[in-house]
This record gives C-alpha cells, structure tokens and sequence, in this order.
C-alpha cells in the first residue's frame, strides 16, 4: 500500500512539474491567446526562465520574430538562441549588464509603429536583470537600506521603487506604445499580482505618486532633489493594447497535480493555492486532515500549493518543504502519505527539491536516531530524511512556480 | 452579504453547541446503545460535567437507579441530584475529597453480581477528581516533579500514573465485574483516546509493567519500595462486558456544524476533526483556503475542529480561538468570515468563547488602532476584537469537547 503511495506521488510531481516548464507554460500561452498582426514582430525575454521561455517562443514562431533580446542571469544562458542578443546579469542585485539590457530593449521597441507586436516573455529574477534606475545606484541602496531598516512593507518599497525605474511599474509598457504588447508571465509570488512580478514593466500601476510621498514622509526618508522630483513622476495608470497572459503559477501546479490525481483514481480537493503559513504548521494541519479522513475507505487527495515560512531557530539544513514533510510525518495515521517540493527543485540552500513521507517515516525516524521534534527546532530536516531515504531530488528544473503539498490517504 | 454571514455563524453554533451538550450526549448514548439487564444498577458520575450528565440520566431512567455518586469539582453540583450522594472534589490537584469519591464508588459496585449494570457517565476532569492513590499523596506528587522536570512525554507519564491508582487504567472496571459497564464518555481529548481519557478507568489499559520500569529507568526516578512494587503490578490487558460510548466529542461538535452549514445551504467540508497546530497558522491556513475558494460562485463551508496551541511571545489578554480567528482576518478575501469557538464559552484566561471575523475585519482593526501582527506577537487578541465587536461571548456552556472553527464564502 505504502509503495503504492510513493509511486503515485512519483506520478503525481512528475506531471505536475510537467504542466510548470516555461517551454509547456510559454506554448500555451502562444498557441491559446495569442495573435499576429501584420507589422513587426519583437520578443524580449526577461528572467530566470527567459532562456527556455525563448527558445519555445523561437520554435513555435521562428523567422516571425524580426528580432529578439534575451535577459537572465549568470550562466543562466546558452551561446545562442536564434539570431537573438542574449545578455547575462546580475541578480538579486542589478548591475551595470541589467542596465544595458534596459537601455537595448527600449531601444528595440520605441521605433515601432501601431501594427507592431512585442512579445515580453516575463519570470522571476526580472525585476533585477531589467533595470535602468532613474537615480544613482548608490543612492537607491541607500534608500532600499532606510526602508528596510524602517520595516517598511514591501508593497510600500514597490510603490516607490517603481518611481525610480525608467521600466517598472508600467513604463516599458508605455515605451512600446502604440505598439501592442502580449506579456506571458511564469509567476513566482502566489496570487499572481500582476503589479508585483518583476515590478510589473507592462503593468499599470495602481500605486499614486501622493502614496509614494506619504511613504517617504512617513519613514522621513532622505532624498536628494532628483529622488523627489521620481516620486513626483506618475507611472502610468492606463495601458491600451496590452494582454497579459499568466500561464504558468502555483495555480497551474496545483491544477496539474489535481488532474494526475484523479487520473490515478484519488477524489481530489485543491485546499488552496495561496498557502503562506509557517511549514511545519503547514505540515501538521496536513497531519490532522489524515487523522480524520485516513482509512475510511476513500482514496483522498489532498492539495496545498504555495510558499511556507520557516522560522529559523536552529542552524541545520533543510527547507520549507522538507520542514512541512517532517512535521507531517509525525502525526500521519496508516495509509497516508505527503510529499511536498519546490518547482524549482531546490528547496532551501539545499540540493533536494523537497521529501516524500509516509505512515512508516516516523518509525523510520526514531529506529536511525533522529526525533522529529528536535530535528525541526534544529532546522535539520535534510539529514533527517536523507537517513530514512525520504528526500526528493530531481535537480534544478528550470522553472519556479512556488511549491506544492499532497496529501494522499489509501483506503 | 456580511450581516447575513454572521448570521449564518450565530446560528452554526448555537446548533453545534446544543449537539454536544452533556444532556444531549447522555441522552443519545441512553436511547441508542443501553440495554437494562435484570439487576441492579448503580450510576456513578465523575468530571466537571457530571451533575449535567446525571440530572439527564436520572431524568431518563428515573427509578431504575438503584443509587448513584456524583463527583464533580467545587461549586459545580447543585444542593440534589435525585436521591444521589453528591461530592466535590479537587481539582486541577486531586485533595481527600477525590479519594473519598473512589472509596464509596468502589463500595457501591464490589458487591454487584453478574445481572447488575454500572452506568459510568465520564467527562474532563475526573482523573483529578475520582482517584484512590496506592501511594502517598506526597510522594506521587514528587514522583510527578521528577517526571515533569524530565521531559517526559504525557504517554510516558499516564504509564506510570495508572499503575500508582486503584481507579485508573481499567481498574474500576475490574472493580466491577462481574456486573456489567456502561460507559459515556464526553470527551475533552482530541482522538478519543479512551485510556487517556480520565486515565481510563473502564478501559483495558495498554501499557505494560515491562514499559513502566523502562521509564523509571530511563529519567533515573527516586522511588520507594512501595512505588516499585506498584510499577510491577500489571493493569487490566482485557475486560469482559465493559461498553464504551463516546457521544460528545469534538468529532460530534464538528459534525452537528456541518449539519447547520449544510441546513443554510452551504457546501460542506470537515477538514478535521483533530487540529493542533498552531492557533495563529490554522488562521492564516484558513484564509489561505478563502484566497481560493472565495468568489467563485460557490456558498462553501470549511470546518476544523480540534484544540489549537498558542506560543506565548506576550503578556497581553488573549486565547487560542480568538487568536485563529484574528490570524484569518488578515488575509481573508472579500465575501469570507471565519469564526472559531471554544465549546465551554471561555477561550483562554477570557470571558469569550472566541471570535467571528469577516472581510471587514481587518480594515476595522486598522481604523482602530490596532495591526493584527503586532497583536498576535503581544498575544493581546481580546482588546482588539472587542473593539470591533468579534468577540463570541457565550458564558460558560457546561460542555468542554475542544473547539470548533469554521470558514463561510458567500458566492
């Protein structure tokens, strides 16, 4: 029963990491909503994922594409994609290359005209590979740092980071006009805000420049006169002609693991795609969903996608999804099993994509030693589970949707 | 939308409070699974309800009663129950009261013969209440520190308690044969686990002398001559014509909720029925099933029952119901609310039995000075939900099985 289990969830990751693949993601978003004009065609391609992303889009339109930029991060890129520029940079913290690229692609999309077309393949890490600062770069650390120091929310440090980009919060976007933008999004922060991935460069900006000075007020930020007049500046409130597409997300994680489910006969429930709570809580309540629904005779499926938290109070390895894993083998009744993994495949600072637990894992724990407890206090998930052979390891994947959480229950 | 979802709420637990109240559960286990025999028939009633549970028996069996003891704690019993001896005892700490209590039960059922029945009517409270150490008060309480101070498991520790009682662990049924038991449990432990309930004193025990010495030897315990004799001596590993019901419980309290969500027209779902996470996370992970399931044109219902735990960080006024409940409101969508409550009406050291929040919550704390983060860090949830009217003010019920929360989307 329990091999049973493990290879189901085997099934089950495989198809869903499937549907998350920015080549799967970027192709059925082209084929689905997308249609060509009769003018230029441009593609930029901006993140983590960018490379892949453009090599779908490559495939799927070829000689369609007039021309093309493809931004992501070090090593992130092969020699070549097509007749496209391909340019590497810094990240998480932008440099003098995620400023060249700005600059290139707003230099490939001002000529165009009203028939025109830009394609912007868009995943996370953009934010800092596509940038051209409005102020020093001195100076907008040193703004990040006050902000930061003053527990500044992140919607509060977007709203004015957006007012120092020459791209963000809509504004490249706005640079492509008249041209019309097709923006297809591999988004990495649950609940999909539009205005959030990246900064949002092809998205109106809901946040006001009277906000952005409430904010600095509020944290009596120092600004030179050229960072004040930014945050006068408003970004742009309407875009016509810009579609946007989010084709691959936790949603589309969880959709796809719901769907392999049901293929292997489990009755199936999404509990939901915007799970943000500690990991090992996370972890439990998964636990306690078994204890009452376990061995009443109905294959169950379980399904929580998202991005835990863990609250750091040991200094061990591990990650979130190996932390939920754990926590939930200590409480899982017979006939259950729950897996957990990042879609990016590394979970944590570690080389596993997450774990895979079952009724006997926690009786595995004890006989090499390890107390689930302790182990957790401890931050020590990755040895723990490498012992009893539960870690999932299918190495980097090329795409970051967030994570997802199974549950399932044998008869 | 909102109005007409706490009016949902307000009705959702009246009805599954009712379901769960110590006349009803003693009436529904009466009706539906005793049979009287020819003899006698003694009640004996232990715990904080048993003047409830033994005012419905008498009201039911009348006459048939032969006699009957009522245990409970100070202040608990009215001045008569029928023609019933009343004691109140000591509690959280058992006093002579309590082993006064064990001495005439074990008088009243010694002499029963093999067509007499015993009605045992069990609730929270009576391992304090109802106890006959077979050692010094003194030295069990010292026996108690040693444990304590060891980290010993609660496991651990009933192991050894029972063996130090004449009551516990199966021995007040064993006291009764050859009449036969009847036992109604109304259960304050999340999973029924009837040995621990009470320390079981109608239910075979499952622990053994061999694990008791173990744990002795394992936290190194001081202990006297009589101590060790009694850790050799085993408990009942089986008892003839003992029947056990557990008809209120907190799986009860959760299904009679579901029952409301579904009279209102609710889509329903029990979650669990056997929560013990983290009050704070069970909130967030409620709405993180609101962020997904809310708006979709679907009334659903989402229930979790258990008993949730609180890490203090603070000093402030507060209880694990009131804290899930300000948790969920600072992510709940529009059209959602989230109530959670403790059945006995007082959550935590409050005159609340918990809290109902709603899309509006969290707009309405800001408006009146409070950040629900810095809240929960305080652990002071009672001011500020009192402040925007979510407080659940019950009184006390006369009822503890655990706690119940749920979650409403409107379309």
């Amino acid at each position: 029963m329990i091999v049973k289990l493990r290879e189901d969830a085997g099934t089950i990751l495989t198809q869903a990491l499937q549907a998350v693949m920015p080549e799967q993601a970027v192709r059925r978003a082209l084929t689905q909503s997308f249609t060509r004009s009769s003018g230029q065609l441009i593609m930029i391609a901006a993140g983590k994922a960018a490379g892949r992303m453009a090599q779908a889009a490559y495939e799927l339109l070829g000689n369609q594409i007039n021309s093309g930029l493809i931004i992501s991060k070090y090593g992130h890129l092969p020699r070549a994609i097509g007749p496209f520029t391909c340019i590497e940079a810094g990240h998480p913290v932008p440099d003098e290359n995620s400023f060249e690229a700005a600059r290139q692609a707003l230099a490939l999309v001002r000529p165009l005209g009203e028939a025109d077309q830009v394609i912007f393949l868009l995943s996370g890490g953009a934010s800092s590979l596509f940038e051209w600062p409005l102020i020093p770069a001195a100076e907008l650390q040193a703004i990040t740092k006050q902000l930061l120091r003053s527990a500044a929310s992140i919607v509060e440090i977007n709203c004015l980071r957006k007012r120092f980009s020459k791209v963000k919060g809509g504004r490249f976007a706005a640079a492509c006009a008249p041209a019309a933008v097709f923006t297809v999004v591999l988004s990495d922060i649950i609940g999909d805000p539009l205005d959030m991935i990246a900064s949002g460069p092809t998205t109106a900006d809901r946040s006001t420049s009277a906000q952005a000075a409430a904010i600095a007020a509020k944290y009596q930020l120092k600004l030179s006169a050229a960072a004040r007049a930014c945050l006068a500046a408003e970004t742009p409130k309407k875009l016509e002609r810009v579609q946007t597409v989010v084709t691959g997300s936790v949603k589309t994680l969880c959709l796809a693991a719901a769907a392999a489910c049901r293929q292997l006969g489990y009755e199936t429930f999404i509990l939901t795609d915007h799970l943000d709570c500690q990991a090992r809580e996370a972890g439990r309540f998964l636990a306690d969903i078994a204890q009452t629904h376990a061995g009443k005779g109905r294959r169950l499926a379980f399904i929580a996608g998202g991005e835990t938290v863990v609250h750091l109070t040991g200094q061990g390895k591990g990650g979130r999804n190996q932390e939920l894993a754990l926590a939930a083998a200590a409480g899982l009744p017979s006939g259950c099993a729950v897996f957990s993994l990042g879609s990016d495949g590394t979970d944590g600072p570690t080389d596993a994509a997450g774990a895979y637990v079952d009724s006997d894992s926690l009786a595995a724990l004890i006989r090499a030693g390890f107390d689930p407890y302790l182990v957790l206090e401890a931050n020590n998930a990755y040895p723990a589970l490498q012992a009893i052979d539960s870690l999932i390891m299918t190495g980097p994947t090329g795409t970051n949707v967030n994570d997802v959480a199974v549950l399932l229950t044998d008869q």
